[in-house]
């Protein structure tokens, strides 16, 4: 199958004009009669003929594309996230594209690069978990193509951000934890190098601090990994765990599954908070207590962040921090 | 802020040579001597540029980008999809392109377009389950840009697709039910003009018929809809229902909800099958019986006929229909 595009030229040998009386006729200028103009208007529809967007976009110098990059979208997270931005871009009638990187540096570096040789006019950005070398993002910002980043800062990037705050969602989880009677909670921590981990197991230290409880570096394990069930099992039989903040509901839901074969009773014996309120949380009973993040909000925000620098040509750097709300159910007690 | 790129002529500008001098020695063409050629490159490097990729793919008359349409990624089929043709066109050093529709025609209509301008080298799509007009697609195809139709078929559309064989899934899932004991089995069916609706409604009615048992109209009930939970009830109400088949796992999910209200035992009183084997199906007590599609392998085997297309330039309409799996779990009896 080969590609056959009408072209200006085509139209023009086919009414025996010059390609320039087409092209005239199709963008409304110059001196032409009505009636050619309809002909040639009637002809370009016949045979289908659309305008090289690319090469008007060249000139034009816009495109109305903007690039997505997300990591994934296995975490119903980022379709909220995707949803949010779509409220506005749709709105203002731009097309996304969107890439995934799928957390690896590669990807995301690729996907840049598409996104630049597409001419977008701004690029909103999760950076992945697994990338502290942000050259790409550089090149971006080297460009002048706008980047907003959203969920997860770069501290080295002076560019606009949208985030929640993850220390208070943590900080509020665990206070909730100490109030309803916990006294040695654990926390199951995120991947390395994500500004999220970071703050999220700052909330977990800081609310102990506060509460003059002690910070057992033992009380601490590392989630998503082959010996994550060694570990939990190894600190449960050791000391008596009655209260756990997890990085993620899907961290918690593993904890879950692991209290399950121990015959631990949540949350009588032990509590539990994730975060995110991934709809899993919903589906699994006990119903999981959880940190509920405002996916939609930030997308929304972040989109409309991106089309003020696009349309305002600003140099300004605009950040965003969004509350998160903990949301009681079933995995936790009563203070 | 303004876009910045360095382009050849001020490359050549700074070494006082002429643009076709740097040209040729950033292609590797022409009688330029290494030390210049070096010089050249050097330069290139150090202000960032970057060739102009759309000026060069329009001569190459390829993009190496991949346009895909799917509906929305809140469903984890679709994630699955996308890892499947992920395995594939990253092999292949393709970059996707990803629009989603929200089963909404003007968005899939949008995609296209935007496909097309962006000069994708082929495009894979899901029909949104809205759309009975089909010109948007035809378009494509009178483009000359390949397209693979993935999950629901298009009837009317000469073009290649991959479907699982959902006839086939279903029959099997109702024949189950049957062999299990039940015999008054409803089926919840799924949205209106799409392939994936009516196979499943098809599978449901033959498995009756080929077991000597009545169809009767008032045992299909529409998933989805706000009239749901009465329309069940009124059901359960009337007729001693002792099984459910349901166009997706999130319908399954709804009945169990309806059933746990009513207090009624699953499987013992009700058994249950969903369709296309979801998180959810694991994440609920009694983890949800299903009919599991090979979401990943449909992506593969798309994006793989895809590139045959493309590569071969070849006219040939290929299609591939895959086999699912019944996953026994908790909502069915034993046979």
């Amino acid at each position: 199958m080969e590609k056959k595009r009408v072209s200006i030229r085509d139209l023009a040998a086919i009414l025996g004009v010059t390609p320039s009386t087409i092209s005239r006729a199709l963008n409304g200028q110059g001196n032409i009669s009505e009636k050619r103009r309809e002909q040639i208007t009637k002809l370009a529809k016949e045979h289908g003929y659309r305008p090289n967007h690319i090469a008007k976009s060249m000139v034009a110098n816009k495109t109305f594309n903007i690039g997505l990059l997300l990591p994934e979208f296995t975490h119903n997270y980022f379709n909220k996230i995707l949803a949010g931005i779509e409220s506005v871009t749709y709105q203002k009638g731009y097309q996304l594209l969107i890439c995934t990187s799928d957390e690896l540096q590669e990807k995301e570096e690729k996907s840049c690069l598409t996104f630049l040789d597409a001419r977008v006019d701004g690029i909103l950005a999760t950076a992945g978990n697994s990338s502290d070398d942000l050259r790409h993002f550089e090149n971006v910002l080297k460009d002048g193509t706008p980047l907003v980043l959203l969920d997860r800062i770069c501290e080295d990037l002076n560019t606009s951000y949208v985030v929640t705050d993850d220390f208070e969602g943590s900080f509020e989880a665990v206070q909730y934890l100490i109030d309803s009677g916990c006294s040695n909670i654990l926390h199951i921590k995120g991947p390395d190098y994500i500004s999220t981990s970071f703050n999220r197991k700052l909330g977990y230290t800081e609310a102990l601090k506060k509460n003059g409880m002690e910070y057992r570096e033992e009380f601490v394990l590392k989630g998503d990994q082959k010996a994550f069930e060694k570990d939990l099992n190894a600190v449960l039989d050791k000391h008596p765990i009655d209260g756990v903040f997890a990085f993620s509901d899907y961290y918690a839901y593993d904890v879950i599954q692991i209290l399950n074969h121990r015959a631990v009773k949540i949350p009588d014996e032990i509590s539990i908070i994730g975060y995110a309120d991934e709809p899993l949380a919903q589906y699994i009973s006990p119903q999981l207590s959880t940190v509920k993040q405002p996916a939609y909000e930030i997308g929304k925000h972040a989109a409309e962040i991106l089309f003020k620098i696009i349309e305002e040509k600003t140099d300004e750097i605009i950040t965003k921090q969004l509350k998160t709300t903990l949301v009681l159910r079933g995995t936790t007690k009563g203070t």
